[in-house]
């Protein structure tokens, strides 16, 4: 907090103090400004998690509304219960994932041919939700403590950062699955394929990874509770269709072909 | 908190309140508990996450470190200590991730001849990441709160349950994937041997997902962080095996030998 924050903030405790009467100020103000009072009642009944200014009325009213509603038990629920919660989202979720499951049927004849693409797919979109969920707790841990907020100029600021970290990340991953395959016996173009898809939906996802949280809370949403199913449907989605139309541009140059005159 | 606890709670409050000087009780004490003071120069450095116990000197005092220690910056961190500090997890993954791929190279007859597995491997493995994953929160949830502790007791009890969930979810999804497959003109040997991965993949996810908190926590390490990598990738690489199995188990019984002769 600046100065100027802090000064504005303890005055405002301090009113609070005295508006439930206490003796809060001790004499030396700047060696100890002095102690800020809760009710013990509001304490005993508060949530562990409930941050300090909430409970001294000082915080943003939203937000502490937020912690105040406690997460609902789980051991109290009963299995129908859960299922009621838990299955809309895994059912929705389904028909998002076979979406990946109807690129890879349109590239059947492809697949067919270069078969080794489909057995590099899990491996493919693993690598993306990793680098973008990586990339998203990042940006909520900074969200969360304030040091990021969801404006347009913070927003560019991480985007800057991690178009460069996603580059890296990119270069690394492709290199790693370009030896992989080379060394358990795949071709050359076959590894060119998988380490081209790699590049491109590692990159995507730890851009989206990093962007989406902003743009949630921007929207309003929730980041915490949506970046999770949101990143891991999206980056199947991208990763499948972009190692499809890796392997398709490697064939429509006819790599594989070449490689085998040679 | 249960009235033991409160007013045991309480009195330590109100002995804290009286090393710091403080005219905290109140006469009416049923009525009005009294305040609970805090020095106002330890309230302006603290986090925001801290939980109020901690800050009145109550809370254990262990866990307290960890909300003490605020999270690295985000924004004053360099490319290059951000490759730093991604790369190594995010390479030691791909490796682990590699192994679905020896999987189905393995397999790699049976999959030239049953393209379609292949092609529902990602659909497969991102809903038992979905069911893992909510599993797994709902689970971490319970024990950020204190609902659940990692004992044995408590263990056996959301293993209990999880079990019954696990059936219900596998269920569902495995009908839906298997109608999906149906419906885009898929066989219903194909169809079946999807959905028999799907019910294995999705029920062990849900109860793997569910333990591996309490598991994590009682073997001393931290679970909101180590679950969401483990989880995704043991999952994948269980999903990927289960759909092979599946496939090869109905290859073995001619299932589709069968089919093709009626």
């Amino acid at each position: 907090m600046d100065d100027y924050l802090e000064d504005e903030w303890m005055e405002d405790v301090l009113a609070q103090n005295a508006a439930w009467n206490t003796v809060a100020p001790t004499g030396d103000e700047t060696q100890d400004p002095g102690l800020a009072c809760i009710n013990l009642a509001d304490l005993l009944e508060a949530p562990r998690q409930l941050p300090l200014d909430c409970l001294l009325g000082l915080g943003n009213k939203e937000e502490c509304e937020l912690y105040s509603s406690a997460p609902e038990p789980y051991v109290g629920k009963s299995v129908q219960t859960e299922l009621y919660g838990r299955l809309p989202w895994l059912l929705g979720l389904l028909v998002f994932l076979s979406v990946s499951s109807a690129i890879l049927e349109f590239f059947d004849v492809l697949l067919q041919k270069h078969l080794i693409i489909a057995f590099y797919l899990t491996a493919l979109v693993g690598c993306g939700g990793n680098a973008g969920s990586q990339a998203a707790s990042l940006v909520l841990q900074a969200l969360a403590t304030g040091e990021l907020v969801p404006t347009f100029a913070d927003f560019w600021r991480v985007l800057r950062k991690e178009l460069l970290v996603a580059l890296g990340i990119a270069a690394t991953l492709s290199l790693g699955i370009f030896g992989r395959i080379l060394l358990f016996g795949g071709s050359a173009v076959d590894a060119l394929a998988i380490a081209l898809a790699m590049a491109v939906t590692v990159s995507f996802s730890v851009l989206f990874g990093a962007s989406a949280p902003l743009l949630l809370q921007r929207a309003g949403a929730d980041p915490a509770k949506v970046s999770g199913p949101l990143l891991s449907t999206v980056i199947d989605i991208a990763g499948v269709l972009v190692a499809c139309l890796s392997a398709q541009l490697l064939e429509a140059v006819g790599a594989w072909d070449t490689m085998e005159k040679l």
